[in-house]
């Protein structure tokens, strides 16, 4: 299939139809109305703001949540805007269909209307970055900014969107750290055209900063501020908010997923596939079959699963899966990989490890023999030898790896996030074994085919 | 029993008799006028001089090897007095009972006569540092600066050098890096008695530099040359030898000997024991018993004994010990431990590991993915997935650690003595079993009495 075709039958399921066109312009019109109405019966100063990819029209089909910005004045105290603003969002959400409170750097409405997300969100109404004061408040001057140089190239964002999406490169989330939309704008922008950012996906990376409004010449010390920051911290990309010198769009981008867009981008422009954009659904095999082949184990941990938004638990279940990890490899276990995830009631964490006993002895460094440390560890351990001039002892351990873990939970040795220690600790522990409804999960993992840049 | 009782014990037991010293001198004489007697029968200049602990009176009882240098005037250019001095030796030792011919940095003769070990050893006859050219030129100033020095404590050294005999750390050979005869006679001198060293042996290692010649004072540029040279390598003494500035006497000491001495020395002082100068022999337990309480396992390799020398032989096959050791590590086995010796017939090479069995796949650590090595990487392995910027990929192995061990021998990717890398190859591989003339050394070993500080 030539690149063309492919990219015109994505398109076909991607760009929004006429109907869905009309349906998202009349629901934006009659909340823009509703949201109007009552800041004036509320007497408020406030102005609505539509941002995200609905605003710059570069939503793709069938996902067209809204986000609904409630801009107060620069001089409304903070505790106010926080305030007026959750409240203002209430009142609003009270003509629509149900709603819920969120939390992010502030408290927010989540509403639902007419079967879509409607995301009411109070912020200052800024002009330039200079007013920003809050992590929301850039939206407005964002959208503002893809608008005005777009220039009709808001399909070729949503390919690139539906490309990183495929390719699971796409989100800022904390626990994706790919692309977020703003960026793949941005970088349409920058570059042209979908096919011409996959292009430049090597020399991007090799040019390293990305400047559209030349910051670095308008405000140098600021913006190379900006870029020393990020070099400092090894960001693949360094883009340079065309909104704000002092931010850089891809601060949350990974290395892996620039990885995985690098070598996808090559893969695709060499071989273009639809499936690039809509992957098929792995089948997976036995996992036993995998612990066999590899001579390996799998442990799971398997417990409750917490009720916390994704934001926090899945870092949270990172944060717990890669400290089992270290504890182990502390023991002396090889943890060939760690995997983590929820289904509807339970969550888990999974380690891939190198046997399920140690030796029932290890030898415990120990300090300089002529320190006063040395003396005393000398005279307390029974079996006691030097290397150099470093005293080591033979020490009886457990050899077991699920009574280490066990006795490491107990003591707290083992770095857990914080909502999630006490559930670790009075989980199952299972060994070589997963219930039925994690058997795909563990198949995944085990074969690699979860994280590997081939198919 | 009190030190007093105990020192007077080990006296009668390591103090020569009358008898003893009366054969000795005797013997010396003899030699000497032999010596003497065909140097001017073959009109040479040289000059025969008695060194060693013999010389200096600090022999052990029973232990009197005689060392016979024949020293060259300084202007012999160096190629006639190796083929001179030789041939000299030579004619000597035809007139002793047997001899043949050992390599050091120059051929000599050891010549053997009425039962005792005569090295007839060519060298220059040096008045002072300045005219030393070869390694053995020294011991002649040696032998008279400890004649001059030592001033009756004769035996306060025989206590000395039996001490670090029973705590195996007598011996400046490179296979035992301990104290050399030479520093144990400059300790006392240095001291005052036995009993002196053993409670300076924290002191001593504090105050690092020894200095009995004041060498700091009457050549401190060379003598600060030495000092930092010896610094630098991180010895645990500088003893800066009383003929020579230029040299460490205790340049082979390693941490593990003088650390042995060091706990000794305080144990002694606590707790005055024959023991300590003759420790009895270790009853050795079942090494089988020792593996299954340890939960790990011994490789043995064992083969023909080479016919080398100790001084080639035994390096060669601690080198070859750490080669295997660093190529299992590499593995990703666990070495507890190493040991080698030899007995009659055999040598052997112990390693003590975590398992017999790996995992059948190993993670492969790969390149950077955005370079020209890394797309090479991508595009060679089949599981490959990125950690950061670094690509890995999963890669089959040999699961058995014999296989591991064959293959790498195999493909010469271990280190090994130069000697021994045919008979090692072609050794024989052995697993939690050894014959049983080994069956105690096994047990010495893997129950850590071999290297242990205590007991």
């Amino acid at each position: 299939m030539d690149v063309k075709a492919v990219i015109s039958e994505v398109l076909q399921r991607i760009r929004p139809t006429e109907e869905e066109r009309a349906f998202v312009k009349e629901l934006m019109d009659e909340l823009g109305e509703i949201a109007e109405r009552i800041i004036d019966e509320l007497g408020l100063e406030a102005k609505p703001y539509f941002v995200g990819s609905l605003a710059k029209d570069t939503y793709l089909a069938g996902d067209h949540d809204v986000d609904l910005f409630l801009a107060f004045p620069l001089e409304t105290p903070l505790e106010e805007l926080r305030e007026k603003g959750l409240e203002l969002g209430k009142v609003i959400a009270e003509r629509l269909d149900s709603y819920e409170i969120a939390y992010a750097e502030h408290p927010y409405v989540r509403a639902s209307y007419k079967g879509v997300g409607v995301d009411l969100v109070p912020c200052y109404d800024v002009k330039n970055w200079r007013d920003v004061r809050t992590a929301v408040d850039r939206s407005i001057l964002h959208t503002r900014w893809v608008n005005e140089h777009i220039k009709g190239k808001n399909d070729e964002v949503r390919l690139l969107k539906r490309f990183l999406k495929g390719i699971k490169a796409y989100g800022s989330e904390v626990y994706v750290r790919g692309f977020s939309g703003y960026l793949a704008e941005i970088l349409v922008i920058k570059y042209g055209s979908f096919l011409d950012v996959l292009r430049n996906a090597d020399f991007m990376l090799r040019q390293k900063i990305i400047d559209p409004e030349n910051w670095l010449r308008k405000e140098p010390e600021i913006a190379m501020k900006t870029v020393r920051r990020e070099v400092e911290e090894d960001r693949p990309l360094i883009v340079i908010d065309p909104v704000d010198p002092r931010r850089n769009v891809s601060a949350n981008l990974s290395w892996e997923k620039y990885g995985v867009f690098y070598f996808k981008s090559e893969g695709f422009l060499k071989e273009p596939s639809i499936e690039f954009f809509f992957p098929p659904v792995a089948t997976p095999g036995d996992y036993a079959d995998e612990l066999r082949r590899k001579g390996t184990h799998l442990l799971t941990i398997l417990f409750d699963r917490p009720e916390l938004v994704d934001d926090v638990l899945l870092p949270q279940l990172e944060k717990s899966a890669r400290g089992i990890e270290t504890a182990l490899e502390r023991e002396g276990f090889r943890v060939f990989g760690r995997n983590y995830g929820y289904s509807d009631k339970k969550a888990f964490i999974m380690l891939e490890v190198d046997r399920l006993e140690r030796p029932a002895v290890k030898i415990h460094p120990g300090p300089e023999f002529f320190t006063e440390r040395g003396r005393d560890f000398y005279r307390k351990n029974e079996r006691v030898w030097l290397v150099g001039k470093r005293l080591y002892a033979e020490k009886k351990v457990t050899e077991n790896v699920l009574d280490i873990l066990s006795s490491l939970l107990e003591k707290n040795q083992v770095s857990l996030g914080k909502n999630l220690r006490e559930v670790v600790k009075n989980a199952d522990f299972l060994v070589d074994y997963v219930p039925g409804e994690l058997g795909g999960e563990a198949y995944l993992f085990l074969s690699r085919k979860k994280d590997s840049l081939k198919g």
